[in-house]
Order: structure tokens, then sequence, then C-alpha cells
């Protein structure tokens, strides 16, 4: 939630406090939020009072238990003025507990490095939040820092292999894996390692991403138990050999040591919302560069323990909505049984050209003409087969007359918006949503999936994509993407799906490109095969797996008194 | 301990299979043991059953209360062939408390780098461990990852200030602070940044080091409240000017995001032994390359809870031994009452000459020869006016007559050495030297700082250190020392201790002398101030602060089965 938009005008307290006073107040011993689950004390592990892992135990029997329903929570394309997504999809679950129905929520962890940089969690916001908030949004349970540890251990262990003699022959210049940190920090991303002489490793050139585009995130979130991710680390390509051959884990013969360090991190963990709903945060791939969703794990936990799982996919429904259906949800086992899209009026009258100072003026002309952004995510998402509804995510300044507007457009299209005033009111602000998801779960449907991996070639899965979600007329190459696609063809690897690495801001590949573009082309500049998530990604237009940090960096607000309480976090 | 060396020849159950069995069997939950010390439950919090952190309330508590005893325990120079200090310290402690003496013990944490390298941990050996090893070997708490954020996000935060316009004049030829890693890469040693044009950082010269060696480690280890912590980290200088005036944190602004960082790890961890002794891992300085104890929070902790606290500093007397007395016990506030040296008669034979495959030769000529190793030690440890102590950790390969030969050259050196086998026998196989112990804590006797900080020059300090402890004739310094030692001069630091960093395995900075080498010339490479810590560093010979791995990783061995149990991590 880009509760900065919110507290100005509904309310003077942080995101931060509401969690803080809510906290002291109304949270629940972890071991209570389990035991209404039905998990025995066994079937847990804490961390803290308010923070628990599943054991090995539970996380194999829930993956078998599967009984509930699925909601995918998607979005519009983010923009300035804040869609609430994960608020939303915390304040949905809440309503549906209201409602009598078993509801579980699994969300992705955030990242520490945005949460240095720009102010804005993934723990939703106002009386729809995740708690503990801070906790969460720092270091959790250690899940991004045994990831990072596990990413360049291994990258430590390929620079090894160089030194020690190269018994595999790899080519350094042809090395993939990068290293990673869970920070914002651009200054990494493009490198020279192993400097300063015969001791000090072999020269070469290097990068660093940020721990959620690495390719050990989607592995660890599409994992289904500790073999498959050993499997699955054992296929990773790290490099080639001077005679272009694949270098795999399997080759290095680490994928045990990098297992191990994993052994924990594969966990689902356990916390729960202000209103207690428990809620499973596991695991954290971006949308952009990444399949953007939370582990399987946690998602079958959910569906193991209630009537009703609500998950998200990160960013637009182009991003996160597509690849949870073509990536996730086939990963999953669990195809969703509905799904909903977040708008808001003011991100919609963004889309519309009106600038972001003047949001708070009722503009019905500017809706109409942003809507054309919605309405793209709406088609996009009903091809798939499954039942769509829209919630309108309200905000104080927006006019009767706007949000009507809205509904009506919505309405021509098929689908029902709801208003949702989670934010505010918690669970309460989202029954009428509640209620239309309880009815949609059970309507069922034939699921369509976008394209055939099996049967299609990369390059048609790509332009399926790029004109069916993104609305491009074609897919342009450049040289290095065409190299690596006869490279991709070469080994046997053209049946895997396609996850697209583009800029959230817009349907295109181009950032400024609002409303619903059109006509044009999608620039592939890569292609990078990941053995072990089991996908190719495709890098396009100029999107960046390590960010920056800005001008002002969120962290030169934050602050922790003497007894370790947190101001400026949110 | 070099359990390698034993479990050949006394027993074939490795450490790790020992630890786990135990485990098992008899391992109590980690609140009983909170239980027991006096902590109610509200006084921790419980990382899973067996692992707890201090409570704000009970760190703070705590460290008012100390009216225990302190015992340290200290080495030879270390050798291939093992001396077991962790092992014995363990055993030591597990000993007193069989004899009734409440005791608990205060060790670091291990790094996960040397794990995944060479193997070998520091939670003991045999029945003399801490529990649950796998975990403490791994990611623990967290501690060391969240030291690891904090040091890697200063990091980016200094080379975007230079993106953003570089308002206090950073030289980027001259920024101190180095990215860190809990990872042995020698490949990030030295490394080229920020390259690939003007979006991506100020390109620049940079180095990695081992997080144990960020000066943020000393900070969380010697500082004493979260209020001390932030401030501590507030006066870290991290660069200079273009007209060569230092910039620390405070002139950044973001000493309060990375105590925040910080606010969970700077609470001491509590753990057990085999025997459920309490055990406080927190903190884990290397005592080549930094200054080697636990944090001063942990043994505070560990002196309010028993009548003894037994802790440890790394490596040898002359390194962990030296800068406990010169740097840590001042900042304790509470000096040791007793101090253990931990020697092997196998040790002191390679000493003497005998190569590693012969140790288990019985050979008295070369354990005399080998001993001015260990008299030296004593030596040292003795002239600061507290009782030494010698521990001999008992192998079966030891014969009769070189254990005699050995008590009796201590004896004539003015101490008694005493035989354990707590690798064997637990606490049972230390009881004579817990006798002598709970003796000698009582004995007082005046202690004598090696320097007054105050009042004496970087270099005559140096001096003191090189003539006195290591038996060099003088100190050399670098142009680079030189000019480093100008700076700290004119900066007006020349009162800080010193904490030099110097190969573990020679009392002087030649790795490969050993024994007691005299007439040799110290040569001091490069002084590095630590205004957060509160040292200066004097780098020495060809120490690194990034160790690499070795041609044949202990990350090759290691795996995970489908239920998480652990293989290959010793």
């Amino acid at each position: 939630m880009s509760h900065n938009q919110q507290k100005g005008t509904i309310q003077v307290q942080s995101d931060l406090a509401i969690a803080q006073n809510n906290e002291k107040n109304d949270i629940l011993p972890i071991t209570t939020i389990a035991a209404n689950m039905g998990l025995s004390t066994d079937e847990i592990e804490v961390y803290g009072k308010y923070k628990a892992k599943l054991s090995y135990e539970a996380m194999n029997r829930l993956q078998h238990a599967s009984q509930g329903k699925l909601v995918l929570v998607t979005s519009i394309n983010p923009t300035p003025a804040g869609e609430g997504k994960s608020t939303v999809t915390i304040g949905l679950a809440d309503g549906l507990n209201l409602l009598g129905k078993k509801t579980t929520v699994a969300l992705r962890e955030p990242s520490l490095g945005p949460v240095m940089g720009i102010k804005g969690g993934a723990t939703g916001g106002g009386f729809a939040q995740v708690v503990p908030m801070e906790d969460i949004n720092l270091h959790f349970t250690g899940d991004m820092h045994a990831l990072t540890t596990a990413n360049d251990t291994l990258a430590a262990l390929i620079d090894n292999h160089l030194q020690q003699g190269n018994e595999l022959n790899i080519d350094p210049r042809r090395i993939q894996w990068k290293r990673a940190l869970d920070i914002n920090d651009r200054a990494l991303r493009n490198v020279v390692i192993g400097l300063g002489g015969h001791a000090n490793g072999i020269p070469r050139e290097d990068g660093f991403d940020i721990t959620v585009a690495s390719e050990l995130m989607a592995v660890l979130c599409l994992a289904d138990s500790i073999a498959d991710l050993k499997e699955r680390i054992a296929r990773i390509v790290v490099a080639y050999t001077y005679d272009r051959q694949p270098v795999t884990v399997r080759d290095l013969g680490v994928q045990g040591a990098i297992a191990m360090l994993l052994k924990d991190a594969i966990k689902p963990n356990l916390v729960q919302t202000l209103a207690h709903t428990p809620a499973f945060i596991h695991g954290g791939p971006f949308a952009n560069i990444a399949h953007g969703a939370n582990s399987i794990l946690a998602t079958r936990a959910a569906l193991g323990t209630g009537d009703i799982a609500i998950t998200e996919a990160g960013f637009g429904a182009d991003l996160g909505g597509e690849k949870f259906m073509d990536i996730t949800a086939p990963a999953i086992g669990h195809l969703p049984d509905a799904v909903v899209i977040v708008a808001t009026v003011r991100a919609l009258k963004y889309n519309g050209g009106v600038k972001l100072a003047d949001l708070s003026t009722p503009d019905v002309t500017a809706l109409k003409s942003g809507y054309v952004n919605l309405h793209k995510h709406i088609e996009n998402m009903q091809r798939y087969g499954r039942p769509v509804l829209v919630a309108i995510n309200v905000f104080s300044q927006d006019s009767d007359e706007e949000i009507k507007t809205l509904q009506n457009l919505c309405a021509a299209d098929g689908v029902t918006a709801y208003r949702t005033t989670v934010w505010a009111d918690g669970g309460a602000g989202a029954e009428d949503l509640a209620s239309a998801i309880i009815q949609a779960v059970d309507r069922g449907g034939d699921f369509k999936p976008l394209y055939d991996n099996e049967r299609t070639s990369v390059t048609d899965k790509l332009t399926t994509i790029a004109q069916t979600i993104y609305g491009a007329k074609d897919v342009s190459y450049s040289i290095e993407a065409k190299r690596a696609l006869r490279q991709i063809e070469r080994n046997g690897w053209g049946h895997l799906p396609i996850c697209v690495a583009k800029t959230q801001y817009s349907l295109s590949d181009n950032a400024k490109s609002l409303g619903a573009p059109s006509g044009f082309t999608l620039h592939v500049r890569d292609l990078i095969p990941k053995l072990g998530a089991g996908f190719i990604v495709a890098m396009t237009g100029s999107v960046l797996t390590m960010p920056g940090l800005p001008k002002h960096p969120a962290a030169l607000d934050m602050d922790v008194d003497a007894n370790g309480k947190i101001t400026g976090l949110f």
C-alpha cells in the first residue's frame, strides 16, 4: 500500500505506528495461530513469540492436503499513485475469515534492498497488515540471507575451481553465475574481480544481482521438497567451457552443500495479520526480473490449512499475473479458482494523464481515458478461463461519481468491481468482495494456458506473450539474444516456459508508456536459461537485476532507540 | 578441537555424529536451561527449541549483575596437530558445574566461510561440544548475516553518496570502508566496482573482507548497549575527503539505520553444552585480523548468571590472549581472575620439528625443544599479574613420560599443568583443572597492563607488544604505514590501543617460524584506525583479511537428506 498518500488524508498514524500499537494490544502468540490452524506445537519451530517456520513434517504433510480454493490477487501496472495490492490481499483474507471462511494468506518476503532505498513495504498497510512488520521487513527468519550466502558460496566455489587448476575447463569469460546481495547497490552491477596477482584469483568480469533475482530464489520458490531443491540446484548452469559446453552445479559436485545452506530457508514462515488471519510469508522473487510469486510450499500449505488460500503475484497482471498462470500455478499443481485485479481511481487517472499532485481532484474524463490499462489486464486474465473480479481500493479523495464510473466501465467488460476500504477498515472493508469470492471460487471454468511449453518454440512463446498479454506488434532480438537462442536450441532447452524481465510500469518494455500501448516492438536483449528454476528469462528494455538507491535513501530517516524500538521504517 | 586427529585413534564417531546422537537423547529445551540460570521466559526470545537470544531487559539487567569470576582460556600457537582450545574451554565449564560451581561459558560464533573451506568448527569436539552444533556452525540466529548486511548497506550508501553528487567531497581513492561477505573468497580481495557507464556508479578500487574482519563485528562485540553501538557506528571513519579530512558514518547520517540492522544481532545468544552448561555464543572476530573475543555483552551476561564465567580468546596467547588483556577486558570492566593456557604434547613436538605424520611416536627430546613456545606464552600471560594454569589436552597416543616431562617443564616455569581428557570424557576429564581454577580465581593479584594507552605513542605501543609479547628485536614500517601514522597523529587518534593483525602460526610475523623466535623485525605494512571499535589495527606480514578456499573445499563433502539431516559437516 502506498500509505503515504493515504496517511496524509485519512489518518496521521504511520503504518509502523498502527502495527506497533496493534501488536502490543492484540498480536497473538504464533503458537495460538498455529493451534487455530490445526498445527501441533511439534509442527512449528518458533522464532521469537510471533514468528515460526513449519517443521519438515508439517511442510510435507500439508503438500498433499490441498483441499482449499486458490484466489490470485493481481493488479494494474503500478504507478506512483499507489495501488495497494498487498493491502487488499491481506484485507480480503481478513474479510473472508469475518464471513466464516477459514482463510490463509500466502505472500512474498520483502527484500531489504528496496526497504533501505524507497519507503514502502510488502506487509500491507493501515489496518490490513501482517505483523510483526518490523521483523518481516528486516531480517525476518533469515531466508534472504541464507539465499545470499548460498548464492555467493557457489560463486566462490566457481572462482576457486578456476584458481585450483580449472579441471572442468570453464571459460572465465562465459561464467553465468553472478554474485548477489540483498542491497540496492548500483556500483556492484559491473565489476572486475580477481585482481592483485596470482594468489588472488583469476581476473574476470562479474556483477552482483539483488538476491531476489538470483536463480536460487526461483529454485527455492518452485521446489516442492528438499530432494527437489537439491536436484534443481544440481541442474543450474553456472558457466560454459572453452568449447561452449554447459557446466552445472552437479559438475562442480556442490549441490549438497548449497542445499544444506538452504535447509531452513525452504520451510515456510508463519505469521499473522492484525486480525489474526494466518499468513505464510515465504520467498520473494520480484515479478519484473523473476517469476514474482511466493513459494509453492507456502501456497500449498495455505491450501492445506483452510477453505480458501489467498495469494498475490508481483507488480501488474502483465508480469506477476501472467507468470503465475504459466509458471507458478502449474508448479503448485492448483490453478487459481478466481482472480482479483486491484485498481485505484487515482492510478487510473494517472494512466489517463493526470499529474501526481492533481490526483485528489475528481476527473471522470481522465479516469475513462486511463481505464484502458485496467481493461487490458481484465482481458488478459479473463483469457485463462477462470472468474475475474475487480477490487477498487478506495481512497477518501475518490468521488462517488468516479467510483460509479469505474464500476460501470468494468461491468461493460463483464466483470464486477467491488469497493474495498481495508486500509481504514481492515477485513470489514472487503466484505462485498469476500462474499463475491466465496461464490466465484466454486464457479470453475476450463483453464486455458497461454502457450504449450513443449510444442512451441522459444520465439513463438515470446511472440504469444508479447502480442496477447502486452499488446505488442512484434518482438526483436539483439545479436546477443540471437546467440543465446542458438545456444538454448543446441542444448535442447527450448521446451522451457518463458519468464520475461520487463519494466513493471508499462504493459510495454518502455516504462514511460502508460495506458494500453499497442503497435510497439518488444526488444529482447538477452535470453538466459535457468535450468534450476526451469524457465528461460527474456531480458527486455532496460530492466535491471540490481536496483540503485535514490538521492535521499529511506535509510537516512531510520533509527532505533535504546530499547530497540524502530522509527522511520515506513 | 582438531577432532580429525582424535577420532582416528580414540573414537570412530565424528563430532557431528556425537552431537546428533546426544542431541536426540539429552538436549534440553532452551527454556529449561534459561530457567536454571534464573531467567524468566520473558527474558529470552527463543529461536526454535534449542536456541534463544536474551531480551533487551535481560541483557541490560545482566550487564550490572557481574559477581562471578572470569577465567580466560588461551593457548600456544596453533599447529596442524590441533590444540583443542574450544573443546577444553567447554569441558572446563562442564567440569566446574560437576563440582557444583555454577558456571557459564561465553564463546565466539563460528564464521561460515572457514566452515565451507576447511573442516573444523568452533563448537568444541567429542563430548565437550555446544549444541545444536549444525545450527551454530551454519546460520545460527543470523548475527553474522545481519553484520554482512549492515556492512554492505553502509558501503552502498557511500557509493550512492558519490553517485548523487558527493556533497561531502569524498575522495573515491581514499574510501576506507570495504565490503564484506561471510565466505572465503579470494577473488573478491581486490576488485574494481562502478563500471558500465554513468548510471552504474563511480569506478573505483574496492575489496571484500570476510565479515568477521569488519569493524562492525568489533563494534558489536565491544558495545555495551544499543546506544553505545549507535555511537560507535557514528564514529567509524569510512573515507577521507579530497583535502584529507576524515568522513564518518555520522557525516553520512546513517548510524541509526545501520544500528537498526543490528538491533537483534546485539542480543547474546544462549545455547547449551552436551552436559547442559549454559553457553553464550555471540560475536566472532578472528584473533589474527581483529580482537578475537566474543561480545562483552555475552561475557557480562555469563558473569551475571553464575559463580564463574569461562571465556576464550582466539588463536594463541600472543594474539587473542594479549588483545583480551589490553582491549577486551578493559571494555568488559572485569579483568580475568585466572588464565588457562591450552597445550598438547603433539603440538609442542611439532614445534620441536617433528613432522605431522610422526606425531604419534613418543619423542621427549622434540617435546623439550618445542616447549619454548609454551614457555613464551606462559611468561607473557604471567606478566599481567593474574594466576596462570596450563591445561594439557591429552591424546591417547601421548606417552606418560611425555606428559610427565611437560608437567615438569611447566613446574619449572612456576605453573601447574593439568591433564585434561574432555574430548573423550566431557567435564569429568577436566576435574583436576576445575578444582585448581576454583582455588585460583580467589587468589587475586595486581593486574599490570602491558602499556598505557593514553600516555604512550603508537610506535612505542607497537614496540612494547612486539618486543615483550612476540620476542621481536624491533619494528619496521612501510611507507604506507608511515603515511598512515602521520594521519593518525594529525587526527589525534594516537591514544587508542593497538590491535595487531598477524599470522596465528608463529609468535613472529612469519608463519613458518615455529618455537620461540627472537631477534626478528616485525614488519608493519599498514595502520588502520578503527574509531568505532576504538583501536588501531597494525597489519603485519602477509596476513589476509579475506581467506581463500583450499583445493578440496569441505563443501564438496557436505550434504543434506530429504529430512533435513546434514552429513559431512565435521
